[in-house]
């Protein structure tokens, strides 16, 4: 086994890479990567089986674990964001610096890109199978499996709405997770928390549109489609529904820190300075004692 | 960076809460929010959907994983009851002050309320779409989404009785969840074994009347669906029905403290006092040994 | 608040049990009854409700979650074995005295009873609701909700296999969760593996006769159905098949002990034994050297 | 019950087996036995009940469950590889030695064997109930059940492609989990999670094959049924498909592990060395300082 050892450690050693930020947002591609296949895999798994291998429920699973997953396969080198919504909310909140952003947003996008390409391969022989696939008059039936589409009761207002509520709901929730003065639970379960915070979010907010809540995740993925025989239709179908999934959950983002932060993360934040700060008062006070009392004794060795 | 953490240390000591029992009021208000607007939501895509888009199992994971985040947000702060029930038999075993009761039950009240509004909100256009919805003559049918109403085949009294059982195995459950004196998980896992109590009970005791076993819960929403279009038939349907799930669950949390007292809390309870005890007889008695030693020494000395 | 403290201080003394052994049944009695009321309760939701609010799967979810509260609950005091089953297995490898076997057995039992009996009262205006309830002729229907029955396919032969299989894997995954020698996971998360186990024997072994592998969850329902309506032929329907679910799971149980112990038990037990004894000879050799060099010594100095 | 204690004691150092391979090996063959007993069983009772027990879902939980107490039950003792892929793509890596492969290889295979030979024994009645079963000219139907045979749609170069994918995916996913230098999840929870990726590979990647992803899991059973009943045709239908989950997997493993140490495992591995390395040089500055000055003293003294 020396041998193989040597070879690795030359392997490692060439292939290392040592700048920070690309380790970190090749991490990111790698988690969003796994998100997106085996969330949009589970799509595909419901469609094309025509429901005998899948429900609504098991894509709510799958993207749910699949989130869990994607962020313990980068979140030690990366923070496990997956998300542009969330390396939004942790810059808003000057935990993470801004030019992390693009760069994240860039590489999570083609982590969800390849994550759809690998699902469109795995099922290419189900997928010419379907009578309706790569139909062109209604993108929504196969396109569906990888980006998302507005349902037929949904107004543009009320989708916009809703993608700003389903962020606003997430980013609430990872705050309280991650939340630096508020840690509630085990260090080493985040991933599954945030799992089971994208599981509910689907089991409770996906009828509308099929809950996106992430740039990256439609627009990677519906990019692709486009690539892989679906056509332009998959931008121009639902009115420009593809800039709602882009945009609006920055709008959510704004608003899930401003709710979390007014409702609990100035007050337990402030708890701890105020503590700090009382601190900081009674040493300066005791040093002031001790000066006085050293200046006493100074006197009286003065006199 | 230095420049957006300056503002946001001023935003953090203009909007900081500094009465503990307002802040923990508003954490409640929170975690009650999160607990309905999700539980809700789900069963709005399951009525909304026609089935397509859930199940009566999606529901009660979407209200037992609710709980669980829930308490994440808000524990910290407020203990995360999320349920005047919950809050009672705290009170009723003397680890809570009265006094925080009234304000938890108003608080956690509201979040409800504003869970529902979220709700009503996001599924709006589907609500519209639905031809029975707003149906005032049998307010059921989508003013279920948001309270609860008992099934046909249910009299009041079974109806009263499903509400006790209810409320008395989710508090026997909590009890022993955060009995100090009996800790069977590790610390901070407390919010994901009561989401799986939540979980459990809609699994079992969910046919009757949708598993209510929260004031907070039930009332919010319910006064909620009567301003939103619904009216007052919301309270006056099933011979006020309404009364049920606001009242029994605390007769419920009564029955469950005094089974859980009575089969395992003295006895842990009381282990543990009788060895303080012995104890601390043993160290009285040393301290008197020890007094008559010193008192024959004393003696010795004097003679 | 110092009243309340001190009258429920005078409560906890009056009701306090300091026999170890009855406080352990207790316990048992009110985890079991947690247990089968949860489980019970989730099939009475399926057959009730007739397939609207229940699948085989959430009886599953049921069953399983439910034993792990059940566990949480009177694990601390009594070792949560919720079956007499388990309690013979600790019995057999020396772990528990085989006096509890009885006592346990006994107050599982009653436990199962009570939770049969709860679920009965509860879903009470159902069962009258269904035309067939309290058949006599086919007691497997509704019966059916409390305790086992096997399906028609099922020979009594096979039905017997089915047991013994059933519990023995139940018991080579206990003792793989709670072997001292070989502790796999973190402490505190038993109760929530062995309610992995139950779920897991449910979704592949649950088809023959719905999966009692527990003589206390079988027989006190059955006893309990018997009193409250259904009549004897809870006893007699399937050539008295319920002595299967009663006498069958020890076998099992004899199986899984001898199965794990041989694969996997003996060699990591023995591997702790043989360094212990290394140690100990080597620690007896440096003993026999200093008590040579002493001699030795011992020996100079008498010169 | 001192009498047992010797008798217990005497028994276990009659079984104890010190070859630390071979106990590894059979620990291996119970824990691949666990898997494919729970699976493959939980896929009979999906076909047999013709959907009434089961679903595709529940078929993803017992294999994903089944997995995680597979690694409880065998994990210490073997580290719980399960699967020839994981125990070659640990082995690629050097973190296994390669002696240790055909050796583990066996045993899963044999286990898997027995797995499935306890459901047919099991499920003996309800496949005799079955018209269809046993039937040599569609082997899919029933022979399903224990080993996987393609959909209609897949074509062979698909199906390769499929199970390199999956088992990519897989391998990617363990190697995050377990990679020494790359920690995310607390001790002893690893099971667990290696559990939820085999629920997810199965919501996702299920629809192409049923997801083997295991050589051992795939073969065993497959000779299995060759042996009890429905012949050689298990091995050449769909143009000798038996060989694509026996070959592809080991592909999967490569590549996996290939993307694993170019995306994240490399630079957390470097990043770790990269540490070390700099102090070792700065020890040894430090060293020459030292020296210098002790050589600059002795210097001096010699003066």
């Amino acid at each position: 086994m020396g041998r193989q050892k040597v070879y690795l450690d030359k392997l490692a050693r060439l292939f290392q890479i040592r700048n920070l930020l690309l380790r970190q947002a090749l991490a990111e591609c790698l988690g969003t990567l796994i998100l997106v296949m085996f969330g949009t895999g589970s799509v595909a798994q419901l469609v094309l089986s025509g429901g005998s291998h899948g429900m609504f429920l098991t894509v709510n699973f799958a993207f749910g674990f699949a989130a869990t997953l994607g962020i313990l396969v980068c979140g030690q080198v990366s923070g496990g964001h997956l998300n542009p919504a969330v390396t939004f909310a942790l810059c808003l909140l000057g935990r993470e610096r801004w030019r992390k952003f693009p760069m994240y947003f860039l590489f999570q996008t083609i982590g969800a890109f390849f994550g759809a390409a690998i699902i469109f391969a795995m099922y290419y022989d189900a997928l010419w199978d379907l009578p309706s696939s790569f139909n062109m008059t209604d993108p929504t039936l196969t396109a569906g499996i990888f980006a998302t589409y507005p349902a037929k009761h949904l107004t543009l207002l009320n989708g916009i709405f809703d993608q700003i509520i389903g962020t606003a709901s997430l980013i609430v929730c990872i705050l309280a997770i991650v939340d630096p003065y508020n840690n509630p639970i085990p260090q080493g379960l985040e991933a599954f928390t945030v799992g089971f915070v994208v599981l509910v979010i689907g089991l409770a907010m996906g009828f509308n549109s099929g809950y996106a809540v992430n740039p990256a995740r439609d627009l990677g993925p519906r990019v692709f489609t486009a690539m892989a025989g679906w056509g332009g239709e998959v931008f121009t179908s639902g009115n420009g529904w593809f800039l709602v999934p882009v945009f609006a959950p920055f709008f959510g983002t704004l608003i899930g820190v401003i709710i979390y932060q007014l409702m609990v993360g100035f007050h337990v934040e402030g708890e701890v300075r105020d503590r700090k700060e009382r601190t900081e008062h009674e040493n300066v006070r005791l040093t002031n004692v001790t000066s006085n009392d050293n200046a006493k004794e100074v006197g009286k060795e003065m006199h």
